[in-house]
């Protein structure tokens, strides 16, 4: 399987720009200038879709936004006026790069649902959990290490790993998520072959983009794994609590403390907007995590730390995550049905909780080269080649049910289901010849239907 | 001069962390696995001090913190609430990288105060002006390539090229900023012993930590240097608009728009604790800069960009810089009356705007090693060498008149008079050794008083 063989994906991140890159030099005056690394930024597919489709006529299927209306924003108003009024002169001001002292104790009880005992001087707040990802990257990733990941996995982190010159390894998941037996394999494949592999990133729960959920009775499996291959864990978990039966798993981090380091985030259950986000760290880890958030913003914004330590304190914060749960669940049920009642010939994942769900077409389809021609028939989906460094991906492609209403989802499925079927006849008649499929990959996620 | 020999200071950023940096391997199990980079990760002086200095009892003018109290809270309160009640779903949600179109069309009638004629596309909004240092190093900075400084130079700037592995090399002020000829000399030097100068980083108004400021008619020679020699200029201006006259200078970008990078900040303007900062930057940079965004935080924070733009809108912001500058004025004229009357035998500079006095000290006081004495004395100052990365500075200090009263910031120089007076005749008891200077670096800031 090109997945497990542990091949190193010689991205672009490695290259260095070179005047052949473009087709005139002329165009950027400092082509000569940037340093190596910053050949390894692209633009990523998703993101560059974004502008498309947001015009209100596309049913957007494709980004992860989450859905906010069911937000308390009268009472969320007066308590952001309350904070100006009467503490504006601390949440205006700068504060400690580790972060606010409150809202660290605070995150410490929303990780104690997930089984974890975490002391607040562990807790470094960020801005957003992408810039945990970011400073975890640049701490740990010489250029050419190699961080392994899932495969598929979050183009956020694929971004990173590549911004300091990282190499990615996909592993093989199956419906209880990553496979142990894979990693193992990995990573021994890796050294084999002199490559040193610093991290192992893993979203355990209701992953993005695969739907999927590590299974309990893997999950000691896998920080042993890690700890006798000398690989230390990043484990992202922005949607743990987002599970739609209301339980939690029990985290990576709680397993192994000292060698796994917890990327949390209010994005998904809170507001985005705000950009507040958390690493838990071994002590070491986080006091280089707290001089690299220095570097990187001096400090994250004290206004919006304070705005989540009173919505935490102040308000019945897991009741209003039990709301967004439903209105999840809901969503999620709704582009089910809408599968199975106009997808037929695609598999997919089902997930139990989170944001998105996995599709898997029929074969001679590839999914970037369709995106245009989906766009166009008014709706847009996320191709499944953006999750991937080894340009694999093109029978995959990711929905999300988070943001628009169930009816919307319906029709964006409908519609998807259309342009389809159109592209499977087309394939048809001109015999299945497909020029950008990639023979041999369909991501080995146990399909349902 | 050792400042303008353009000898590279090879400071800890090119070392690879050892067991034997530290005294018990034990204590962080992570040692052997951490980037090279990380290795410049230090605590800097300045932060170090910041806990003790905080104490209520300790005069601080070592910080850099703005002073507040000016802001018109209520006010602020009340737009903060209108924000999130009737946009909440927007400024609670992501947005773009990029930066809000409106607040980025505003930010151009913000600079173009100081003769820029930009374009609202060629703006990137950051997370401070901090992040758009960050993200300018690690665009341009590989490992070893050479950043010219002043010397001495902002502390977080420091910072951010030391993690990014650059190597920094500072050139000589004069009470008129930057000179010319020695940038002349330092760029040629580095050439002849094979240095790559990627950028020239200056703060040419109210400099921190030296008070002074580029003279006008050094400004086109100082690009027109950059230009011949092929290195990008980066401008930092966080304190252009608080000159104490009124006045604006030209800003280096308005003289040569490809080739410099404006790095700008609301936090000394308007509130830090919010994090808005702006890149203003050639169009190819500014690509990059984005897609650097994505990776580093995803976008910055949606409401805070929000709260700057109305205040932009609806407030008149001028005329409340007007009052800060006012604030900022009479601080500076204790500070300055008090250095007359308690501190004989020292020398420092007088700055038309911005937060700083750096003043020299007699020969054979160590700076650095006079600090605990100085705090344990009731005042924090911030001692020269952190401003620095060649290991001098030992006989300068900086003074910040920004957030104390006047009041306090007279009885805070009087307990460092009183501090100096006993370290000199200390020194004249021992024969001046001073273990911890270094011969013959003398800040070369012509004197005053």
């Amino acid at each position: 399987m090109l997945m497990t063989n542990g091949e190193v994906s010689r991205g672009s991140a490695a290259k260095r720009p070179s005047r052949g890159d473009f087709l005139d030099p002329h165009l950027d005056p400092h082509l000569n200038r940037y340093a190596a690394r910053t050949a390894g930024l692209r633009a990523s597919e998703i993101r560059a879709l974004f502008a498309v489709a947001n015009r209100p006529e596309v049913v957007s299927l494709a980004g992860g936004m989450p859905n906010l209306t069911a937000l308390p924003l009268e009472m969320l108003s007066e308590q952001v006026a309350q904070i100006v009024a009467e503490d504006g002169l601390t949440a205006l001001q700068y504060a400690s790069a580790h972060g606010l002292p409150l809202l660290r104790e605070q995150i410490c009880e929303v990780v104690a649902l997930e089984g974890i005992a975490a002391h607040p001087d562990d807790v470094v707040v960020t801005v957003g959990s992408q810039m945990g990802l970011d400073l975890v990257a640049r701490l740990f990733c010489d250029p050419g290490d190699v961080v392994v990941t899932e495969g598929p996995s979050y183009v956020g982190a694929l971004g990173s790993f590549a911004a300091y010159q990282a190499q990615v390894v996909h592993v093989e998941m199956d419906e209880h998520g990553l496979v142990p037996e894979a990693l193992r394999t990995a990573l021994r494949q890796a050294r084999e072959s002199g490559h040193r592999v610093k991290l192992l990133y893993t979203i355990p729960n209701f992953h993005n983009p695969a739907g999927v959920t590590l299974a309990v009775e893997r999950r000691a499996e896998i920080v042993e794994i890690c700890r006798r291959h000398d690989v230390l864990v990043v484990e992202d978990n922005p949607y743990g609590l987002l599970g739609f039966d209301g339980r939690t798993h029990p985290a990576l981090r709680s397993l192994d403390p000292d060698n796994v380091v917890y990327l949390g985030s209010f994005s998904k259950t809170f507001a985005p907007g705000l950009r507040v986000g958390w690493v838990l760290a071994p002590r070491a880890v986080r006091e280089k995590l707290v001089l690299a958030t220095e570097s990187a913003t001096l400090c994250p914004p004290t206004l919006n730390q304070m705005i989540v330590s009173r919505h935490l304190a102040g308000h019945d914060w897991q009741g209003q995550i039990g709301i967004l749960r439903e209105g999840y669940r809901e969503r999620r049920d709704a582009m089910l049905c809408a599968l199975e009642r106009y997808l037929p010939g695609c598999t997919w994942t089902v997930p139990d909780g989170g944001f998105y769900v996995w599709v898997t077409v029929p074969e001679g389809v590839n999914t970037r080269a369709l995106l245009p021609r989906a766009v166009a028939a008014g709706v847009a989906y996320a191709s499944g080649t953006g999750f991937r460094t080894d340009g694999s991906g093109t029978r995959h492609l990711r929905l999300s049910y988070c943001y628009p209403t169930p009816e919307r989802i319906r029709e964006g499925v409908r519609r998807l289901a259309s342009v389809l079927k159109s592209e499977v006849d087309l394939t048809h008649v001109f015999g299945g010849i497909d020029l950008g499929a990639v023979p041999g990959v369909d991501g080995r996620l146990t399909p349902h239907s």
